[in-house]
């Protein structure tokens, strides 16, 4: 769950300021802005509240007076939690079948921890064909848990000791802060990507290992561990997908310098604009270093259920596979829900023939109609054609280029009834960047894009009527 | 899952031995005996997978080798897992009836992280219900999470620091070692009861305000700070249940020291005795310290669903609730599972006029008939008539009084194919008893204590081949 504020503890770093040179890496606290007194609680628990707490004025504000269509239509458009609302009726056509209510003993038992053996060989068969793996995956290869946020939790605690870090580009899912900070005590160490456009730099954000590399120094020599590498791909909140080349050069990268590699392709099969060429790290003809690469995907995204609960992990290393299965106590889910996600995953006729073509229009169509809204206001945004967001720049909507100023941005948004994800939530360096979902229905998506507009066109409106005290110079050049 | 060897790495304590006074309490350092190699994990990793690792030889051996009647009737038995296996027939039609899979589309979002409001409600209502609470209790101070695991270690997270620990009674369930320690890092301070019945202990392993209040001191005095006690109530695993008045003197004495009571009630439903008056927590017309009180039930052992992944919290601390709450990101289960456990909790009537009716009577007769058998072996026990299991002294049967006979024995069993837990694994501090699970049908039941009076007969024949080299006196008078 990704909406909220944006306001998380981690905002201050160890960064020592230089004046001459921009700081393109840094290392997250998430204890650093902590405080609080709540009765009875550890330390640590105070800071899991604090977690809780602070969503509230965006993902709270926004469930005490939800959108309805006939019950309350003037409440609030979510567009910031990143879910696709576009196929439940393809879904709850498929998942009310008469081969998902099956209940036998086994199912009722004690589970195998790491998931059902029956579950693992579907999971394994299903990532061999929609990974396109140049040999099948093993079952033995799979853990099956209860999401991708559980997994972060689970293998940042088995990789890594209190206090050490992962490298991740920014913007970034911010959620993954908590995942392998609450339980785990891991930090992360950011990479940050500028949207500028250069020479070097052909695409706003991109990666590359020079930037890899340079921070990696940076962070080390500030006496922090760096233990791994978390890559998103497709990204969220670019919409973007690394090349096979590229995701090769990361690799090795990795692999030169021990680091683990987490590979987060839970929107693998939400890729709907097939120019793009996504290819999953297990389609690779070999891993460079395959037993400190891991992989997850769930069902949450490319399914549309991040309700049903249902994650794995694919990795050839088997101590990584066995900790992370002895976690899964703590993580597993009903055997009558392995049951109905094993039916689903061997169903490729439905996959192929129904569910997929019809998801990716749906994306697609929902995709250019917000696109050509952004276009219609003369808004720079990224997004090339994966994922469910729309990644817009609104840095010529501040007074100043502050995060302060970025929220109140975000809350005048709210405010007129519109839930976003701003890019503080994304650890975005440059203040002024929101993420827009786009992946619902279209009476809904109109509405919000309605709002957004008219909260556009006040502020400008406001810049005008006030002396202006500081322009704002839009510096990349976002498509 | 609480099978397996017993061998846990939480064995060497801060032990000082005295010679004159035996020691009644100790901490567990589940790192103490830890080692291990591993490649590309975390110290703490390698801890966690030590604890899968260990329960290779009885979980996994007999996973191997699992009894069927007409497939595998040589196979292991598995008298050690707590598992109801006496009533799948009712909930397999139970579970499939219409009212059961309902797929809508707030069942596929994100949920509200403590569970939906529609089950919590239910939750509510059923706890009040089967509890006998003196007033209605509120879905607010409900949390739902995939089990009780999920429970003990996120409650251990946010009450207790690093290396704190929860002070708890011995013999006990052995697996809140790990679900304390694999996430949480917390230990568990020992209360070391014993089997003798004297004037003041009219009971075996009875449970005194004066035992806490000696351990409570003593552990303090050791330099450890704790946070807390557990409470098994019905106990696991002498099947005893704590009287209302002793419950009330045990939260006396958590007040008085400002300690949290975590009470686990999973087997509250499973009482098959009358006789035996079990009261809950919740049933108390007032607690002493409600903002310390926190109190656990599940589905897994009173519904006989352990891989169903249900359970509950209930606690008037909001703050608690709420950082449990917000760990629930990884405890999380599907919410077509959250829909499903609504519609059973509120359906008293199956629940009243056939479940527990049935379940009680098969319950009983499966009792009955191990006690008898025990009795005709000529063995002592404690049972008095919860839970699933029997409490057996196997005292006599060692040749010395250590946990490496104690091991070897049990390493007879399973190699006579039957699986049994030890004395051990629940950190008894006498060597030689052994829990018998009882809850599973008569043909399996059978056999298996057919197998288990077969290694006794061999362990009497082998002591009087060989010349004693001493003899066993059993101090206890445990029925």
């Amino acid at each position: 769950m990704d909406s909220g504020s944006g306001e998380g503890p981690q905002r201050e770093g160890l960064r020592k300021p230089d004046p001459k040179l921009p700081k393109l890496y840094g290392v997250g606290d998430p204890t650093a802005a902590f405080f609080s007194d709540s009765s009875c609680l550890s330390s640590r628990g105070r800071v899991i509240k604090w977690f809780w707490d602070s969503a509230e004025e965006g993902y709270r504000t926004y469930h005490m007076d939800e959108y309805e269509e006939d019950r309350n239509p003037g409440g609030i458009i979510n567009l910031g939690t990143s879910e696709n609302k576009l196929c439940f009726d393809l879904l709850s056509r498929r998942l009310t079948q008469d081969d998902m209510l099956r209940v036998e003993p086994s199912l009722l038992q004690y589970p195998d921890w790491r998931g059902h053996l029956f579950l693992r060989e579907e999971v394994a068969k299903f990532l061999s064909f929609y990974c396109k793996s140049p040999e099948p995956l093993k079952p033995e290869n799979v853990v099956v848990l209860n999401g991708c946020a559980s997994l972060f939790s689970s293998l940042a605690t088995v990789l890594c000791e209190t206090g050490e870090a992962l490298l991740i580009p920014t913007p970034y899912y911010g959620a993954i802060t908590q995942h392998v900070y609450l339980y785990g005590s891991v930090r992360l160490a950011y990479v940050y990507l500028d949207s500028e456009v250069t020479e070097l730099d052909t695409r706003p954000f991109q990666l590359t290992v020079e930037k890899l590399e340079m921070a990696l120094h940076g962070i080390n020599s500030e006496g922090v561990k760096v233990k791994g590498l978390i890559l998103i791909n497709p990204q969220n909140p670019l919409g973007d997908v690394y090349s096979p080349e590229e995701l090769w050069e990361f690799l090795g990268f990795a692999m030169r310098h021990k680091l683990h590699v987490i590979v987060d392709e839970v929107y693998m099969l939400s890729v709907f604009e097939e120019s793009l060429e996504y290819r999953s790290v297990l389609s690779l003809e070999r891993l460079p270093d395959p037993q400190r690469t891991h992989v997850m995907w769930a069902t949450s995204k490319d399914f549309g259920m991040s309700g049903l609960r249902f994650g794995t992990l694919y990795t050839e290393n088997q101590h990584v596979a066995t900790a992370v299965a002895s976690l899964c106590r703590y993580h597993g889910l009903s055997g009558l829900v392995q049951h109905q996600m094993a039916q689903l995953l061997q169903d490729h006729d439905w996959i192929n023939d129904v569910y997929l073509p019809e998801n990716h229009a749906r994306l697609k169509a929902a995709h250019t109609y917000v696109s050509e809204e952004l276009r219609a206001i003369g808004l720079p945004f990224v997004s090339r054609g994966a994922g469910f967001f729309i990644w817009v720049d609104l840095r010529k909507y501040l007074r100043k280029s502050t995060f302060e100023e970025e929220a109140l941005l975000w809350r005048k948004f709210l405010d007129n009834k519109v839930l976003l994800s701003s890019g503080k939530a994304f650890e975005c360096k440059e203040p002024g960047w929101f993420r827009i979902v786009f992946s619902d229905k279209e009476h809904r998506l109109r509405l919000g894009m309605q709002r957004f507009r008219q909260v556009l066109e006040a502020q400008s409106q406001e810049a005008e009527d006030t002396s202006p005290q500081q322009t704002q110079e839009p510096s990349g050049q976002p498509r």
